[in-house]
């Protein structure tokens, strides 16, 4: 058999139906496709590549999926810390926003998350913000795979003047970028309190006649809640019921506030649930049950939230945190192991957002994202389990090389498309800029 | 003024008493001890050093203090996960130790920790182990500070055959490094539920003649105290008060179970409490109330315990996860800052330990323990507060340069003092061995 890239490694996390564990196996790869997963003895004697790849060392895992991010946000990483969420928006977050949000902020600021997820092993993200044309082109620039939100809001901000018109640049965007190879374009209706029947109505409407997800945050926090009960007689998830939005389409983040019978609803409509456990603990938003929801049968995603309330994008940190986390809050050290912490963060997070034929798993026929990370650091010796270092010990250094639709970007640790040291030195004038001013 | 070393950086976070940032400053230092703290323009201006260094987009802190680990368990991260605390226990660790633990697993399990730790920027730990010779000699030939414990359990293993036996080793111990400039010795009585009054009285009398730290478990688990109320009528704390534990010499490792009396009694015996947040969570032990214990005057040193049950040393993460996850038990986000939890792994760890004259902070007359953290990467830019930086997104490898008692002992990232190939050749050795019995 002829092959564009073979890989070698001494493990491989397929993310597959079993939760496999190939040893000394190798991937190859033709035509941006996975065309065959088999035993390195195998493989070197019936497959001629053009090139070999050699990886001693590592582990080989799908590209990671962000599945919640606000991606230009990393330009405020750190700018106001240790607040509460509706302190932390209205008198720090949207102000700065107010000031400084233009499509250059958006164009550095998501330079920088995008450099930051490719050494992360991040390979595709779904976005939430402000002038989202800007990201996708930065981001199709360096030959990343996004989600890119046409968000919506009711409130108007140097983007647009209202849900109307939110929702026209969004139409736009989609026409932009139909049949891309790498981005695809979601409805971002930013929440029930900032979003109202009508223009969430519309949003129903056009992702029914589209065919995309609609990404939005839900029950954040117990105020939201409160808040919901008072100005509509409703939980908010209630309301998005009521208005059509809970089906397979959704992507519901944050959900700290669950009652019982709305797990149940989210199993019954196929809802899915995007889980941030770095967010939601630093801004005491609360405790979103995922042992349960997960046991429950729902699909649970993972996703870092912005910068600006993590306050990194890395996704084997959050893994991390999802798994440690759900132990304490569930009370069972047996909850969320270490494959389903890799699960949430591949795997789900296509199926989330409706790309599980395309990718989120190493499985022959499908898009080869592909991450390496090198287990050969001393806070990752011995190996025992692959997936166990990866979880639990594993950090964004490590992660080596990174092809996405079997495009290598991300070489020896260092981004194949995109200006490192601009990139820096504009994420460090913007800093400058916005510390002169807070 | 003449100085043997001269280093300077953007930002210095001494962990004073009023938590300054000095930025554009250096640091003197001669014979190991900070001679001086000063703007770099008048270091440059009135110092005539040796040897001077430049340190460009870097953080300086005090040497980090991991306040409980348990170094040799290094060689058993990852082997056995996502299980609760007596399972994990009973059937995997102990056995583990049974079967392999002797003094070549203690040296290069320990020799693997300290390297991962000087990476990670700790230059001081607190530990907990079997065959406390061992560790003792590989971290001083590492150049690293350690307080050593003499560990005491009832029961036999490979190391003492019973409690009286544990500490005669343990005085042996204590005599050969009095004096050492690196090496300090504690008493390290397991866990109440392992150790019966008898030795811990003595344990007592001997820490009061010996002026040292006396470094146990306590109420890790709900279990624990309700199985000390059957066994004893006491909870654990109350039983190590009856016999006199509760002072300023008593580290007590985890408390996740505590009432508010008991908050009070540490507050007035002056004990201090070693919180380990990723352990607690990876084996669902419970939630140690941190903020409530900071707030009530309580002095919390952090810990990453060992890393079978972390399963990682650093204390970079730690911080995080303490800074975090304070905030979501709370439920306040402005629990314990950035500020807060440098101090916890710091300044309040060498308290802990009785170093707090010698370590713990960057101030002139205290030992050169230094190290330097490079926010260059993409996750930690831009700096609009480098603590911020430092506690919610920096990782162990952006450490650089670590200096303890002014001697560099991990220079651009590559330790020193220790050959890491042997030590990672030793570690894969140990794993192979483990994994074929496991």
């Amino acid at each position: 058999m002829q092959a564009e890239l073979l890989i070698h490694a001494p493990w491989i996390l397929p993310v597959d139906a079993a939760d496999s564990q190939l040893d000394d196996h190798a991937i190859a790869v033709s035509e941006g496709r996975i065309q065959a997963l088999l035993p390195s003895t195998e493989a070197r004697a019936s497959i001629e590549a053009q090139r070999v790849i050699e990886l001693p060392g590592h582990v080989l895992t799908p590209g990671l999926v962000n599945a919640h991010t606000h991606a230009a946000m990393s330009l405020m990483r750190g700018l106001a810390d240790d607040l509460p969420l509706m302190t932390w928006l209205h008198e720090h977050i949207w102000p700065a926003e107010q000031r400084w949000v233009e499509p250059g902020f958006v164009g550095d600021g998501t330079r920088l998350a995008v450099l930051e997820m490719l050494r992360g092993g991040v390979t595709c993200y779904n976005d939430m913000y402000f002038h989202p044309e800007v990201s996708a082109q930065v981001t199709a620039e360096a030959g990343m795979r996004a989600v890119i939100g046409m968000i919506v809001i009711d409130f108007p901000t140097g983007y647009a003047a209202d849900a109307d018109g939110y929702i026209a640049k969004g139409l736009a965007l989609h026409e932009r970028y139909r049949g891309h190879p790498l981005i695809r374009v979601a409805f971002a209706p930013h929440s029930p309190y900032t979003v109202s029947d009508a223009p969430l109505s519309r949003v129903r409407t056009l992702a029914d006649q589209l065919e995309i997800p609609i990404h939005i945050h839900v029950h954040e926090t117990r105020d939201e809640v409160t808040q919901s009960l008072r100005d509509h007689g409703q939980r908010p998830l209630a309301r998005l019921d009521r208005l059509g939005l809970l089906d397979p389409s959704l992507l519901a983040v944050h959900m700290t506030q669950l009652e019982d019978a709305e797990i149940e609803r989210l199993v019954a409509t196929g809802a899915h649930v995007v889980h941030c456990p770095e967010s939601n603990l630093k801004l005491a938003s609360g405790f979103c049950p995922l042992a349960k929801l997960l046991e429950a049968g729902v699909n649970v995603a993972l996703g870092t939230d912005g910068a600006a309330s993590n306050n990194d994008l890395s996704m084997l940190g959050e893994m991390r945190t999802a798994a440690l986390l759900a132990k304490g809050v569930s009370g069972s050290a047996a909850a969320v192991p270490a494959s389903a912490a890799l699960r949430m963060a591949t795997i789900n997070g296509a199926r989330a957002l409706g790309l599980d034929e395309e990718i989120g798993s190493l499985e022959v026929g499908k898009a080869a994202d592909i991450v390496a990370i090198d287990l050969g650091d001393a806070h990752t010796q011995p190996v025992y389990h692959p997936a166990s270092q990866l979880v639990y010990a594993a950090s964004s250094h490590q992660v080596r090389q990174v092809w996405i639709n079997g495009r290598q970007v991300l070489r020896d640790g260092a981004p194949t498309q995109l200006d490192a040291a601009d990139t820096f030195a504009r994420a460090r004038t913007w800093g400058e800029r916005l510390a002169a001013r807070d």
